[in-house]
């Protein structure tokens, strides 16, 4: 009657990038690598660890080359980055990173608004990173993501028939991998299985991950909802870090530690080692000491029954 | 491929009886009075409003008679409530409920530190409640509630198969409903999807109720899975109270405003009016201002795309 559960799936850790970019801290490049080393010693083998926009507009992230050089050297980790052009693009290159992931708003005001540009020029953008890769013969792939792709607190509604037709010509323009984000916190799960099921028909293995706000609590159902509908990879926040500037005091992205929890409890395999996990949350609670933090697990803890091999408990 | 939502589905407020059993607050009659008459004004029509337990043991749901008498006042309000063996039943017939809960707990360890009884003599308790029901020409519904269904925090792992079990004992003993509730929190979708399936096929259309506490932050990806698998009835908590006495700082049921936007999100018709519901929140609030509360539409508010008729602006 139902699918079953995929038997491995992929955290994406974003928090370095999605996370810090949203609030008013500024974490040392010191914290960031240890924040980095966490999370490889936990387990987590993908990290966004910066975007490579101009750091006049976003200072917290002025150090992305080097917080890429130096995930690098971690093994088996695969490194990302946010561009949001060519030019953005041409450092991610020269970085090194392993993914870049382009941002497409689905919505025209959002889009207008966040990056200059209609969705249409940032797909013509991305086809002009393509080249600019293939020219380099840099590894790096090209992620097109699309955002806003459940509504938008600029236009509200955003139709599931245009951010699909955005996200095929994100893929006809040359993006290697493609994914869809709630990014202010709109989606509900019934919009979800509806959505990423016909997005996983269309980008089959291109289709690359799922990208989820808990701004209203549904996060985590969001996720499942995308798991059902075939999607294996998910980004989230360490502490749910990130929260929405039109909503003061609200979560951010999906917190790691919760979503590692879920997954590792429906038996799912991510390779993370939850106490370790909780136990670099402690050290992300300090460096971040006034910020608000969200996320659940960390008060109560594992449950008795939580299965031994996700937990890390003999790691 | 995927069975499509329900139409309808019942939000049964609970915060009256298991948000305040958990809390150290007591709260005056007249509150808990406000909190039905708020409730009822928010469209809610199921209520729980206290247990008929000996007063030493819970002082703060020592006014349930009084309550159901108040509630029992209001147009179309189904009045329910717990009790834990014949001499509260009484109590229940006696108050004119519509519906009274018996609880089992399926963990024999919790059964026995909790209600000094095994889950087999919980059955047989069921069965002379139901004879006296039957005998007092009452119309008081019973409903058998199985509770530490996904595990337990005194002895871990619950059989699934002995839950079910005990379920159809319940039902043979002449429990008109029943139900299943992650007392702990220890439950992920995917344990919610396969018990539950198989819980409705048993059951049918006196499978009564799903009761999720959020201790884990999985309280709403597990509704979501119970609505999948047939269920269209959830306890909840106004803010989410209640907790865990094993988690301190822990969330308790699922909050009753994060649960009503959801399912509001997805098109499924919960007659609860959203804003009055939070202004109501405002209230419990301001009464329970030393306890930690919970849930997080509250602090973003509904998105622009919300579907007017679940918001409430109009009434």
């Amino acid at each position: 009657m139902t699918a079953p559960f995929p038997r491995h799936a992929v955290i994406r850790e974003v928090g370095l990038r999605d996370g810090l970019q949203s609030i008013r801290t500024t974490l040392p490049t010191a914290s960031k690598q240890a924040w980095i080393r966490g999370a490889h010693a936990a387990g987590l083998r993908e990290l966004e660890v910066g975007s490579f926009v101009p750091a006049r507009l976003l200072p917290q992230l002025a150090d992305t080359a080097e917080l890429v050089a130096f995930a690098r050297t971690l093994p088996g980790l695969f490194v990302s980055v946010l561009v949001p052009n060519l030019r953005g693009a041409q450092d991610a290159l020269a970085s090194g990173a392993d993914l870049m992931i382009v941002p497409l708003s689905a919505s025209h005001a959002h889009s207008l608004a966040n990056l200059r540009k209609t969705p249409d020029e940032v797909v013509a953008e991305v086809a002009r990173i393509r080249a600019a890769r293939d020219a380099s013969g840099a590894k790096t792939l090209i992620e097109g993501g699309v955002g806003t792709a459940f509504g938008c607190t600029l236009q509200g509604h955003v139709d599931p028939d245009e951010v699909l037709r955005l996200m095929q010509a994100l893929l006809d323009a040359g993006a290697d991998r493609v994914s869809l984000a709630d990014t202010v916190g709109y989606a509900d799960p019934g919009m979800v299985r509806e959505l990423f099921t016909r997005a996983v028909d269309i980008a089959g293995e291109r289709f690359w991950c799922g990208h989820f706000h808990d701004t209203r609590g549904l996060g985590l159902a969001n996720v499942y909802a995308a798991l059902e509908a075939g999607v294996t990879r998910f980004d989230a926040c360490l502490a749910g870090i990130g929260g929405c500037p039109h909503a003061p005091g609200a979560s951010g992205n999906v917190a790691t530690e919760d979503l590692a929890y879920m997954l590792g409890s429906m038996g799912i395999d991510t390779g993370v080692d939850i106490e370790r996990l909780l136990a670099l949350r402690e050290d992300v609670a300090a460096w971040l000491r006034d910020e608000t933090l969200h996320g659940t697990l960390w008060r109560a803890g594992l449950p008795k029954t939580f299965p031994a091999q996700h937990a890390g408990a003999a790691a």
